[in-house]
C-alpha cells in the first residue's frame, strides 16, 4: 500500500495547486525545490504572521493567507523589486486540521498569483499558535535600499496612513468574514509593488522603507541608513501617531523627480504625498526649521 | 536621539555577526537582503523546528540554532547541493529577550559558517512558544531528486539509523546541557553535505531522500516519485523502526557504482550500507524475494 497520510495528501494537492513557475526544475514534494535563475541582481525577503501577534485569533484562514502573502509583498515593493518565487511555512495547532492548512496555502495563492509569484515549496509544523511564514525572493536591475537619501532630497509617503489601525479597529467586531469596505486597509491591503517597481526602473527614488511598523520608527531606521535628518512637514504628524500595519511606502526622491512621481500616482492610482525634506543632521523632526524631535518609537517585535 | 530599541540593537547585532557572503549588495537590516547571482542551477529549502514539537522544552538556545541549521543543511545534502546563504526568522515568547535570541543566531551561524554560508536577512517575532525557521538557498549543477530510482539500482543508507532516537532518550536527561557522545547524535548531527556533494556531482546517486521523518515514510516517498519497488533487505528492519530524527541519507545508485560508493563512504569518513536493490512495482518491502509490505508510517507534520 502506498496510501498517503495527512501531510502528503496536503503537500499533493498544494503542488497541483501552484503555478509552474519560470525556470522551476524540481518543485513542491521533494527535499528542495531546484530552480534555474539567469544572471542578474535578486531580491530577497522573509515576513512571519503570528496568531494574536500580527493577526486576531479566530481570523478567516484564507485572509491569513492573503495578509501574509501582502505583508512579503510589500518588503519587496520597499526595494523596487518584481516577485519571482516563494517558500510557504505553516505552523498549525493540533485542532486546525489539513481544511485549514488548505485556505492559507489558497489565500496565499490567490494574492501572490496576480504578481507572477510561483510556490517553489515549504514545510508544515505543527505548533502552539498558528503562523505564517514566506520567503519570498524576487529580482530588480535596480533595487533601492534604505540608505540613499541626500540632503534636498524631498520626501514622500503613499496611500492614507491609519487606514490600516482604522480597518483593525473595524476587524475586532467582523473577525473571519469577508473584508469590507472599512476593514480592507488592515486585512487585504494591496502592496504597492508596481509603483515602486517604476520609482526603482526610473530610479526616482533614492532611499526606501515600508511603514509596516509605523511611520515614526521606520522613518528612524531610513534616517540612520542614509546619515541624514528626515524634516516632515507639519502635516505628518497624523501619520506619525496612526500609521502601524500600513503597508506603504516612504521614499525620498531628489526634487526634480517630485511632479512626475505625483503624476505617476494618479496613472498607477496609488496615492502619494510630498510629507517633508531632506537635511543635514541626524534623527527626525516634525514642523518647520529645526522643528521638534520625533521619538523612534513604534512596533518592536521584541517588546514584551 | 536615534537611541536604538530591542529589536532594531539586535538586528544591528547580528548584521556585524554575519559574514559578508559572496555577491551580497544589501545584507541584514533593510527591508530584504539584494544579492547577486551568477546564471546557474539553485537549490531552496525552508525548515522549521517548533518548541515541544522538533526540539525539548528548556533546550538550550545555542544547541536549538544548531539544530535548525543541520535540518536544513540535511535538506539541502538530500539534493546534493551546496550552502550559500540562508534567512533567519525567530519566533519568541515574551520571557524571552534578546539574549535568549542572540544565542539561537549564534548556534546558526556556527553551524552554518564551516559550510561558508551566509547570513543574508531575517525576521523577528514574538510568538507563544519559540520556533526557529531557516530559509537556505544553496546551488548544484546536477542537483538528484526523489524521482530518478532505476529498477536494478542498489539501494543505500549512510550513517547509524536510530542514532537519534537514542540521542533523545539521553537527552530528555541532560536537556540545556552542551552535547556528550550520547546524545550528540539527536542534538547536534552533522549532515551529509560534503559526501552528497560527491555523489552528485559524480552522477552515481540516481535518487536520494533525507530520512527525517523516519526510514519507512521517506522511503515510500521516494518510491512514489521514482515510480519503483523498494525491496530492502532483512538487515534493514531496525532502521525502519528506528530512524525518525536522523539526518541521513538514502538514496539509489547503479550496482557498478557501488565499490566506489563505499570508498568514497570510508574517504569522507561517512559510514554508508547498501541495504537492498530497487525493483519493477510500487512501494517499499522487507525481505528476500517479494518480501513483506512496509506500511507508510513515520512522522506525519499534520498528525494530531
Amino acid at each position: 500500500m502506498t496510501s498517503r497520510r495527512g501531510e502528503d495528501a496536503l503537500t499533493a494537492k498544494i503542488a497541483a495547486a501552484a503555478r509552474p513557475g519560470k525556470g522551476v526544475r524540481v518543485g513542491i514534494g521533494d527535499d528542495a525545490a531546484v530552480i534555474d535563475l539567469p544572471r542578474g541582481r535578486y531580491v530577497v525577503t522573509t515576513d512571519t504572521l503570528v496568531e494574536s501577534v500580527d493577526f486576531l485569533r479566530g481570523e478567516g484562514p484564507f485572509w491569513i493567507g492573503r495578509r501574509a502573502a501582502a505583508a512579503n509583498l510589500s518588503d519587496l515593493a520597499a526595494m523596487g523589486a518584481s516577485p519571482l518565487g516563494y517558500l510557504l511555512t505553516l505552523g498549525l495547532p493540533p485542532g486546525n486540521g489539513a481544511r485549514f492548512a488548505w485556505r492559507i496555502v489558497e489565500g496565499v495563492i490567490s494574492k501572490m498569483s496576480p504578481y507572477r509569484a510561483a510556490l517553489w515549496g515549504g514545510d508544515l509544523s505543527r505548533s502552539s499558535s498558528t503562523f505564517v511564514t514566506i520567503c519570498l525572493f524576487g529580482r530588480s536591475t535596480r533595487p533601492v535600499a534604505r540608505a540613499g537619501a541626500r540632503p534636498g532630497d524631498r520626501i514622500f509617503l503613499t496611500g492614507a496612513p491609519g487606514a490600516a489601525a482604522a480597518g483593525l479597529a473595524v476587524r475586532k467586531r467582523r473577525v473571519g468574514k469577508p473584508p469590507s469596505r472599512s476593514d480592507r486597509a488592515y486585512i487585504d491591503p494591496e502592496p504597492r509593488v508596481a509603483f515602486a517597481g517604476e520609482l526603482a526602473r526610473r530610479r526616482w527614488a533614492t532611499a526606501m522603507i515600508d511603514i509596516s511598523d509605523g511611520l515614526a520608527r521606520d522613518a528612524h531606521r531610513l534616517a540612520r541608513a542614509s546619515k541624514v535628518r528626515l524634516a516632515l512637514a507639519e502635516e505628518a504628524a497624523d501619520a506619525l501617531r496612526d500609521s502601524a500595519d500600513d503597508f506603504e511606502l516612504f521614499f525620498t526622491a531628489s526634487p526634480t523627480c517630485s511632479a512626475a512621481i505625483l503624476a505617476l500616482g494618479r496613472r498607477l492610482r496609488t496615492p502619494v504625498a510630498e510629507i517633508g525634506r531632506v537635511a543635514r543632521g541626524r534623527g527626525v523632526t516634525l514642523g518647520a526649521g529645526r522643528g521638534r524631535a520625533v521619538a523612534d518609537r513604534g512596533y518592536d517585535h521584541l517588546a514584551s
